[in-house]
């Protein structure tokens, strides 16, 4: 298989075959991945989604449901098929992603679908259906490959091999006592190449890292990657183990993490889908709006306390929006870099420090560089060199605190246990609007009239 | 081993335990994990990382060197080590962590280090720096698990164990013939499953991805999580095997690939370190700046154009700011679900035409609403409706401008093979702000002269 793209020649095709007969709609289908199948649908309406599933094998239907983006709705294409077809796809998922989509739908919902299911896959699914979706437990698979540490090394290889049946992929072999107490790992490879008297208690490695069911997924994401392991056991408080978690769903934390990253810098609620309507968009966005017009009449009340000191020098105007606005640039650019540096490292009192120290020392540098030039400009074009001080001294205030203020509202956010990416730029160009204009106007009614 | 988190304790420990004998540093590291020192390291000086580097077991040392943030330069750390020393620490490592490492020195450099080292060691990592660093190519590890398909299950499980010998974790087992072409991989558990009379050749699956060595790491990054793979063989443009990608390796391309599109859709240049030095933010976020500063000089001699207006109505200079900044926040929402959206997922046709519908309607709703709240502002505080409805419009039309530049030039660049999220806010807000301006001033001198 070559590296794939889906383009508009697999649309059409596939749109095509929807039209015709279904023998050739399934032939087509055989060329496709399970996961470019899910790939696919997001172009594909949902009638068309749901005959395609009832088409398919369903082994090959589970793993396209489990592919499919969150945000064209699993779940919603699960509810509408036939119970009986609905029970074989779901049996044939993984508890994990069986759960992520069934907690989607409302509870009577969940327990239909679920007391259609063979007795122990719905036990193994309620179960998981307790976690928190953003926790480990919420993450976790229940299926994982272990062994009892006083298995010889033939019984533990049957056991592996017995138990590997139901799985596709596994990474590590868990070692747990009578108890299910989880003692340690071991890897498939230190099996084999022990000797064939050897138990698996001498092969254990219990120097290993693990994680409780109600760890953060954040954290999760942060040891398997520190650590770069394939996967990571999850325990109850009582080291009882209870499932696993991989690296393709840390993968999955890390989009999802940083997507919400990317919208809370941007004044977007971090739950907005990206695919999302214009309804749902509007309802993620216009409370950060009217926020933001709220501190923007507290800007505006600043050009409204100098309007006389405006109505004397009018060029003024033109130069408030220049130095509110380049104290917004620089302090968006202040607030991403530190709001990314904290989002993947802690940083010490030390360092925190030394942060706000470098974007006051940026913000100067920067400030007087603009500065220099709007000087030179307000020299040349309207002649007036006190002017010029006065744009001078306003715009390396304002990029000295918009470097403050970019740097130090997310790391005293973070300090505080609120996740710095909420300090948005709309926040944080309150400050450099309101600071702006109360340095150039105050300035120049100082310095100008 | 718990869950980890370095705390100032640690730290001070560490510092302290520097001033005292030899001794108590040695008994004191060995308490820490390879990757916990990596991560202590920033927060001590270069002299300090030197002598710990020194004290360390060659393996320990390795590892942390490879585990070392790029941006604490572990190269510098390599390259000032006693030279036998250094060479036994690069042997350790893996080639393509070496590589990495050593392709940050001067080529002079390298060669020095190069030709201290074991021919085999020294041969794979020369070749490994001929690749682009962000290709496939730039990425692998050379070392792979890697069998002959006409070996019987006893012969394959021996080798698969001698090649093992020197790597630490592998997860699929490549095929090839008798000329290294790869034609399959299969899983250890599959062979162990086997009869002792089967050939491999019998158990390889040859419907599997694979990479060319030039193919860029974000389309790696890309088919390794859509896959859902551990590691993704290369191989060249005749399918000869040269290497392999781990999912940790791509965890770490995706890491970066996200801070550079926070980074960029902020206005800063995608290099620049995020603990870098103020020399180098400057050098990163100045030249952004100026070419705001050249837009924002756009915008003010609109204003300029304008201001007779605006000395007979003096209270416009207050809603000018408004409805700028609102104009440049609303696009900048618009920007970071697009840019988002579009590095997620390619866009057809009929998806992008649909983005920047809704996001035209987004825009127009969001501007009704705020324009309505700043309507009734005027009405109340300054008893002017006509001065009202021109706020009001010019609210409207400015947030439409916004959704529809927001979602529209990144998808254009992206059509043209641009990077979407170069339309940083800093580009946007040009438009919002030119907009705002003349539909607010321009409504004004039409309406309220």
């Amino acid at each position: 298989m070559q590296s794939f793209e889906l383009n508009k020649t697999d649309i059409q095709r596939i749109k095509q075959a929807l039209e015709e007969d279904e023998n050739v709609l399934k032939a087509l289908l055989k060329e496709y991945h399970a996961s470019e199948i899910a790939i696919l649908f997001e172009s594909l309406s949902e009638e068309s989604r749901e005959r395609i599933i009832n088409i398919l094998p369903a082994e090959i239907a589970s793993e396209v449901i489990s592919e499919m983006d969150a945000e064209i709705h699993p779940e919603k294409l699960l509810e509408k098929l036939h119970p009986e077809r609905r029970s074989e796809i779901v049996e044939e998922l993984d508890y994990d992603d069986a759960t992520d989509i069934i907690s989607q739908l409302p509870e009577e919902r969940q327990n239909e679908i679920l007391q259609d299911l063979d007795a122990e896959d719905a036990s193994h699914i309620r179960n998981l259906l307790t976690y928190e979706e953003d926790t480990a437990g919420g993450l976790m698979n229940t299926q994982v490959i272990k062994v009892n540490s006083s298995l010889t090394k033939k019984e533990a290889l049957e056991e592996i091999i017995r138990q590997s049946e139901e799985m596709e992929e596994f990474y590590t072999i868990n070692v747990v006592d009578n108890y299910n107490h989880l003692i340690g790992i071991v890897s498939l490879k230190d099996i084999i190449k022990s000797k064939n008297t050897v138990h698996i208690r001498e092969l254990v490695n219990d120097d290993f890292v693990f994680v409780k069911a109600h760890t953060d997924q954040e954290e999760v994401a942060k040891l398997l990657s520190q650590y770069n392991l394939s996967s990571i056991p999850v325990v109850d408080d009582t080291m009882h183990l209870l499932g696993r978690i991989t690296f393709d769903d840390v993968i999955d934390v890390l989009e999802e993490e940083n997507t919400e990253d990317i919208l809370k810098i941007s004044g977007v609620s971090e739950d907005e889908e990206l695919s999302g309507n214009w309804k749902e968009a509007v309802k993620s966005r216009l409370p950060w709006l009217v926020i933001n017009l709220g501190t923007a009449f507290l800007a505006s009340s600043v050009i409204r306390h100098f309007e006389p000191t405006i109505s004397r020098v009018v060029v003024l105007s033109g130069y408030m929006t220049m130095i509110a606005g380049m104290g917004g640039n620089a302090a968006t650019q202040a607030l991403a870099v530190t709001v990314r540096r904290i989002s993947l490292n802690d940083l010490t009192d030390n360092q925190a420090y030394r942060t706000v120290l470098k974007e006051f020392t940026v913000g100067l540098i920067n400030g007087a560089a603009n500065g220099l030039i709007i000087f030179l400009f307000a020299l040349i074009y309207d002649s007036n060199l006190m002017l010029g001080v006065v744009i001078f001294l306003a715009m390396t205030g304002n990029l000295v605190i918009a470097g403050i203020t970019g740097a130090s509202i997310p790391l005293f956010l973070k300090r505080v246990g609120i996740d710095p990416a909420i300090a948005s730029s709309i926040i944080i160009t309150t400050f450099t609007d309101v600071f702006g204009f109360l340095l150039l106007l105050g300035l120049a009614s100082r310095l100008l009239l």
